[in-house]
């Protein structure tokens, strides 16, 4: 939600040495997961999917969606140069992303902030327009919280409610072998629009790479298409992409039991995604399957049904989706490139790890 | 939730000078308010109670409880004497207060994590036995969450999900003038096991305090006698005293625009109060009043039940709750001390920020 199994690419602080009594954040998440409660009459899906479903009392007509994403001051964001507007839509977004993953529509946000003395009250409020903005086009309502202060910096904590027809709400597990893997957008663009923030100044100007980095400081989360996947009755699994394509898409291998193989020249960049990586000397292709915070949607869905989907959407939305590989019986992410192939699951970590 | 109203006493850090351009956060809510949705088919009530309030799409027999909280590092807990297993149910008894505010009963928790690298593993496995033992004693599940690394210390936020029957869910603004207003146990005990364990080594001992440290560090939210209380049809108006009454009970006259008068000499307070009071040369009263996070819970009936609901609790429960004075016609809230009353509205928030 975003999950516990989030680790979102983002500052170096992240990256830090965790110690040796420290359990790695997927330890963690397996001890939470292992105390966690499965067991409710209403409880559809605890933890391990990008929302909680629970079940309303009187009927199955919908299921409601609960999902919850802290963002860090230094290590999600840097203020010098994310715009408190844009960070407040993100925050919602972000939130907003996990309930679309589901096949889901946004209802209800709470917003627990907790903040140091040096954020200003223009921040704040800049802040708190920007969420509310994001909230209310996608039809949703703020309906509480909570202010605190910390020692230092921010931490952003939103808990979005959202809900889907009970029989169209889509996990991670259902990917079957041999169906196609899609995703609703360019990927990429988030990591590269970081990185132009992080070294502007340094003979890198981010005026004119404007489309990467939006797609870093304003995402914009795939509820349309989501409603739209859930709705067609032909897609088998769904998540949304924030961890990176490697980290993800072995997230959903893993639930459904299954592998993938991806096909390097299926990845759709944004246009301008080649010329930034040279310009900056890194790796267009690192970005697109290690970068994270794409938030757009990775789904299945039997390959008969690859035109209708396509079809499908480029007619309501206007939009093209892209196919990028399949469905395999033997575990793990393998990434094709000219025929050669390589092991890539959950390098959106690792990958930043090593780094 | 703990509201966007929390105002909870603690730690010096809590209390610096916001700076000239940042807003109290009595303003921040203000305009978080103004901002926040209300219009919405199935949202009963949004921001301004301990919980919003929303109705399940095809019923009327339960409403959902939604609240969130943060406790950050060093403003609302202490590492140096909070056990984390203690700490872990606090965070999850603080919102099941929430809900038990209502009248309701938590089902469903998320939990999000922002954590420094120098949290050991040991602190946060004890961290989360602590959070689960709380949620298991309440019947709750943790569903959900997410775990972020952050700079320093540690930001913790709660979202509770409870479920309460529709006609039975109380909220801030319905008490009356005449009604009695009554506390569900002893106040004053948590703010004193604070500034005990702020003084442990300094000649003070907090083995001698069992039950005022106790109070501050393992609070017990008051479900059952909540949801006794609203299945009575009897209460009126109610919320739960994280802030301190003086506070508290100060937003509860707003939001049913009346005013009251409590009796100094109608306090509940623990045994040993008067006496740690003296050791620490503190007083009792300022704790009882201004104290915050005694977690009982505040609430209003027409005077004629007086006797019915002391019967009630005490014979399902075998506790004696407190009737501490009236609800009156002037707003504003006045505490009577040998016949000469004197204003003390919001010094819960107040009294800290002056001392």
């Amino acid at each position: 939600m975003g999950t516990l199994e989030r680790n979102r690419p983002a500052m170096p602080e992240e990256r830090k040495d965790p110690g040796p009594d420290r359990p790695s954040e997927r330890e963690l998440i397996a001890r939470i997961r292992a105390m966690s409660g499965s067991v409710a009459d209403d409880l559809v899906c605890g933890i391990g999917d990008d929302c909680a479903v629970i079940r309303t009392d009187d009927g199955d007509r919908l299921v409601r969606l609960l999902t919850t994403d802290s963002l860090a001051d230094g290590v999600h964001f840097d203020r010098r140069w994310h715009p408190p507007f844009l960070l407040g839509r993100k925050a919602a977004a972000v939130n907003i992303s996990d309930v679309a993953a589901m096949g889901g529509r946004p209802r209800f946000a709470l917003l627990a902030m907790a903040v140091a003395p040096d954020l200003t009250g223009q921040w704040l409020e800049s802040f708190l327009q920007g969420f509310v903005a994001c909230l209310t086009e996608h039809d949703a309502l703020l309906v509480g919280g909570d202010t605190v202060s910390c020692r230092r910096g921010a931490v952003i904590t939103v808990t979005m409610v959202g809900e889907v027809e009970a029989g169209r709400v889509l996990f991670r597990n259902g990917a079957r072998v041999d169906d196609s893997i899609w995703v609703t957008g360019p990927l990429g663009g988030a990591a590269a629009g970081l990185e132009l923030c992080r070294q502007e100044g340094e003979g890198i100007s981010t005026a004119q790479w404007t489309d990467l980095v939006q797609a870093h400081l304003n995402p914009e989360p795939q509820v349309r298409i989501g409603s739209l996947l859930a709705a067609s009755g032909k897609v088998r699994s769904m998540m949304d992409l924030s961890d990176g394509l490697a980290t993800d898409l072995a997230h959903l291998c893993a639930a459904s039991r299954v592998g993938a193989e991806i096909d390097e020249k299926l990845l759709p960049g944004p246009g301008t995604l080649a010329a930034a990586a040279e310009r900056l000397h890194l790796s267009a292709l690192d970005w697109m399957i290690s970068g994270g915070e794409d938030y757009q949607l990775l789904f299945t869905a039997a390959a008969e049904h690859d035109q209708t989907l396509l079809r499908l959407v480029r007619q309501a939305v206007g939009r093209e989706i892209h196919r990028i590989g399949r469905v395999v019986e033997t575990p793990g992410v393998i990434l094709r490139t000219a025929g050669a192939g390589r092991r890539i699951d959950y390098q959106g970590y690792d990958h930043f790890q090593d780094r």
